[in-house]
């Protein structure tokens, strides 16, 4: 099944350990920064700040399987699907993809969130990023 | 039921993001700290390095499920759970705990690891580890 | 002569890079850190916020030079000194001392802000802050 | 004085910080990732490991001028000039310029190396490597 949307994208250097391979904790960046290519490429930018003028996705669950280590400088395809999209809340999956093989699955939960006077409150997805994101919603079985 | 290892530690402001609240992914620098003063507590260090004089951890499978934001200074309780010992691997689980409420709970899974020749393999955890983190493991009901 | 404020610090694994060593930019977090203990010493917390409710201090330079590389798991001594204290600005810096011998010396120069109105603007440093800062401003000859 | 290499780049929200603005610290990862590009075009990569099999450059010596901010989803064109060539170190600056604006400049001086039996010595710049960076040195006044 084809991706949503897909980024190549290479390992940098200060994304390493000292195991000589990208930390684990890193993938979770890669995977906001293909989320947010996608979103850019749809026609909105999504991250929620402080002073309440952008909706964002604060995470409420996040998940990530790693099959092999990715090292410097390898290109990776990240490549998105959006599985599920709920009245507040969306779910993706990223695959990282090297040499046509899949080295590592992630999936991210987001809850639709504005900050308002301080705090930080869940709200329906505006009417206007459902009906983008609507056709790129598909499960995955596997 | 209590943990087998907990660390108090605070909210740096180089792990916030522009939300105003601890970026997701630095969860997993907290989560692996406490597990890095557990063992150390236990009298050794574990960390893959390439030049093979290390045993490590890779991480094959992470989770973190977020149930309230957490903040600049604020101070959190690491409470560190082992809850699988296998042949080969190890999974913990860490409760993030803020005025006694839990605020964030991941899930780290690793796999014993050497680095050889270049690359990293597999082996069973050495008897001296499995000796020492046997009395700690539990499974969790919750 | 003596740092105004002190830190013992282990190099945790996630600081390291495929060198094997402490990566370079990481420094300067270590720096941050031992800059808010020590306010928290003094009784106040320091970090700009979007929502104009705290003052912080904004780097506008930054430097740091490296002697020898740090490695995991090593214990720090993160030593501050208040080198300059303006109107509106200060500096400090921070050795990092290992085993008795320095091993890095950074510098942060900071101009006290806050925010206000979705943008940052400089003020003069709250004579609270000053009052308390003071006594510890020290040049070095070094 | 046109520069030796050009990188467009955003600014991730995982680089921002909780004033809404890119940590600072952050600003030398991009400087690195803007050198690792210029090596590649120059047909190499360089970073230092420790299997020995690649060589490095470790920084001693990095500094960072801050004017303005620059914020979550801005694209900074990132302009590398290499300001000096050493038989055993090179330096390099990077300008942040946002819509034909500098918004940051900083400096970055790393001296090759190789590891070398689980430590890291300086060697002099393989010949290669001088041949290709040699017609891109050029000293800046300003």
């Amino acid at each position: 099944m084809s991706p949503a949307f897909a980024l190549l994208r290479r390992v940098h250097f200060h994304e390493t350990d000292m195991a000589g391979v990208m930390y684990f904790a890193n993938y979770f960046r890669l995977m906001e920064e293909v989320e947010q290519a996608f979103f850019r490429s749809l026609g909105f930018a999504v991250a929620l700040d402080l002073s309440g003028t952008r909706t964002g996705f604060p995470r409420v669950n996040v998940q990530c399987e790693y099959f092999e280590p990715a090292r410097f400088d390898e290109e990776l395809s990240l490549e998105l699907h959006v599985t599920r999209l709920g009245a507040k809340s969306m779910t993706y999956e990223v695959d990282f993809v090297r040499a046509g093989k899949r080295i590592a699955r992630g999936r991210i939960t987001g809850v639709c969130c504005i900050a308002d006077g301080g705090g930080i409150r869940s709200i329906p997805i505006p009417a206007e990023i459902v009906g983008k994101l609507r056709p790129f919603v598909r499960e995955r079985n596997e």
